[in-house]
């Protein structure tokens, strides 16, 4: 990556998820000092979303006195396998389609200035060290549960990306070698049987079969509206079939913390993402599987904590990615 | 740890495992100068076991001119959950009855020289990066699988021992949540599916259930003597029975490796202890889930190899740690 030697201009950061991309200016006191979004039309393809994402930041470069030459650089982080030494988005259960997309290079080439590329959860793990739940840990895992579940890794106070920038799909630790299919191809992953999608799902499936549960009369009906967030709705209004369903999820999600917990023996795991917001409904209980299933060595070095930046983490994370470069 | 300062004096290493325990010498170029074995009691509890290893080191002590002021330390290397930082055996599943055993500063006060403890896999590990397998690689994760199966992190060139050592404890990694029981507590460990004893008990159990197989011969009948090792010999004499049960062993090993490699993406996954004997009958099956469970990202950085080492590896590796301190 190319340096420009001005630390003092903003970075102009990307977070591309499954769902909406964010765009902001990140100061370099780690502000976000602007910030637009923009839905993330992945039926399309990559580049019908490529292009709305150039246009967000042409948009940015066009108001103020926002150009290039005024950015420190441009950090995209993207849901998926990212090899962050070639700057290509290999694959991505959340991008159907986007095989080996040379994204960095693309922008890199539009813009002629620095840019980089990695994996969101990477980036949020790197926020949450260095601005939120993390601070002062040398080692750190961090979790975020929404759609999907993605990871990122701190050692020895450093983000971990492995030999090629593919560490930390935690969502991808496979839990139940025969349990149900994932998106990624492989089987019984956390993110199949714990994320906000497995919620929707197991509530759906156990409506389907006769339960019973407010969460009927929440969409009025219409089950395929069915979210985690109006599960955990259903849940805090003392709902059974909801509470059940989130005590499933929160279970499988504490065996793959125990998984964690075993591995790394971290001094913490910070869960992000937006099943997070039901806070101890969901980290309570797993808590408890990692007290009961870990080795007591590693149960009791661990603090299992939520996250503390929210939805910003991905933007401020590939911010102060682009300025370790 | 205090340090004598003359590093041309050997380490006494001691490896003490669940069946066996083995002492030697390790010279500054890591050669093993000497070496003696002796079984490891565990059904008689912590003490006696302890007892023999101090008879084990006072005789390499009173033979020729070891004394403890011709050694640069003593390094032991313990199967299971050690807290490097205060010395202790917490906990381990193949050492019944050890729960919080300073077995480092015993050993210390008694030798009053340099003494340090830790992980078994762990020692492994290191070993394997330094001298054998998985030299001039970055990130490598190792793998002993025997009687049980332990691990150990190589991140950045260094063991990565976590937040108060317990790192690698990968074959307490549940790949099946609602599996069997295993002796560390939890269920459907990596261990429990995919080691030695797993092997030797699923043959059991088929058999029982009415399964020919050349092994009734092979043991005369006497089903408990059924050893994982015998199991390979009839799988290499072509039997059906015990080559399923092997493939069965080496598609959860194969299962435990996809998360790894989705995990850290590591460059290496080597594989140590009695099982790796078996050589490509374990691996290559095993290499065949990787490529299709892993993220292509990892699966296609990882090399998984078997290790080059031999039953030295965790003297060696204890020897290497000591003289990093």
């Amino acid at each position: 990556m190319q340096k420009t030697k001005n630390n003092e201009l903003p970075v102009l950061a990307i977070d591309i998820g499954g769902t909406k991309t964010a765009a902001a200016l990140i100061s370099p006191d780690n502000r976000v000092t602007d910030k637009a979004h923009s839905p993330t039309p992945v039926s399309e393809g990559p580049q019908p979303v490529i292009n709305r994402i150039f246009s967000m930041i042409d948009r940015f470069l066009s108001q103020g006195n926002t150009g290039p030459a005024q950015l420190y650089g441009i950090a995209i982080a993207a849901a998926g396998a990212i090899d962050t030494d070639k700057g290509l988005i290999t694959s991505s259960p959340n991008l159907p389609g986007w095989v080996n997309i040379p994204l960095r290079d693309m922008a890199r080439k539009r813009y002629g200035i620095n840019t980089c590329l990695l994996n969101d959860a990477n980036a949020a793990a790197l926020a949450e060290h260095r601005l939120g739940a993390g601070r002062g840990t040398n080692n750190l895992i961090y979790l975020t549960v929404s759609t999907g579940i993605g990871g990122g890794i701190i050692v020895n106070g450093e983000l971990y990306s492995g030999a090629s920038g593919g560490a930390g799909e935690i969502g991808h630790m496979t839990i139940d070698a025969s349990g149900p299919e994932c998106s990624c191809g492989n089987r019984g992953c956390l993110e199949v049987l714990a994320s906000g999608k497995a919620v929707a799902g197991e509530a759906k499936r156990r409506i389907k079969e006769g339960g019973r549960s407010r969460l009927t009369d929440i969409v009025s009906g219409d089950m395929e509206s069915i979210t985690a967030e109006k599960v955990a709705l259903a849940a805090g209004e003392g709902d059974r079939l909801a509470m059940d369903v989130i005590s499933r999820a929160a279970g499988y999600l504490g065996v793959g913390m125990v998984n964690l917990a075993n591995i790394f023996n971290p001094e913490m795991i910070v869960v992000g993402g937006g099943l997070s917001k039901m806070g101890e409904l969901l980290l309570a209980p797993a808590r408890e599987v990692v007290k009961q299933r870990a080795f007591p060595l590693c149960a009791g070095a661990v603090r299992i904590v939520a996250a503390e930046l929210g939805d910003d983490s991905g933007l401020l994370g590939a911010a102060i990615y682009a300025r370790l470069r």
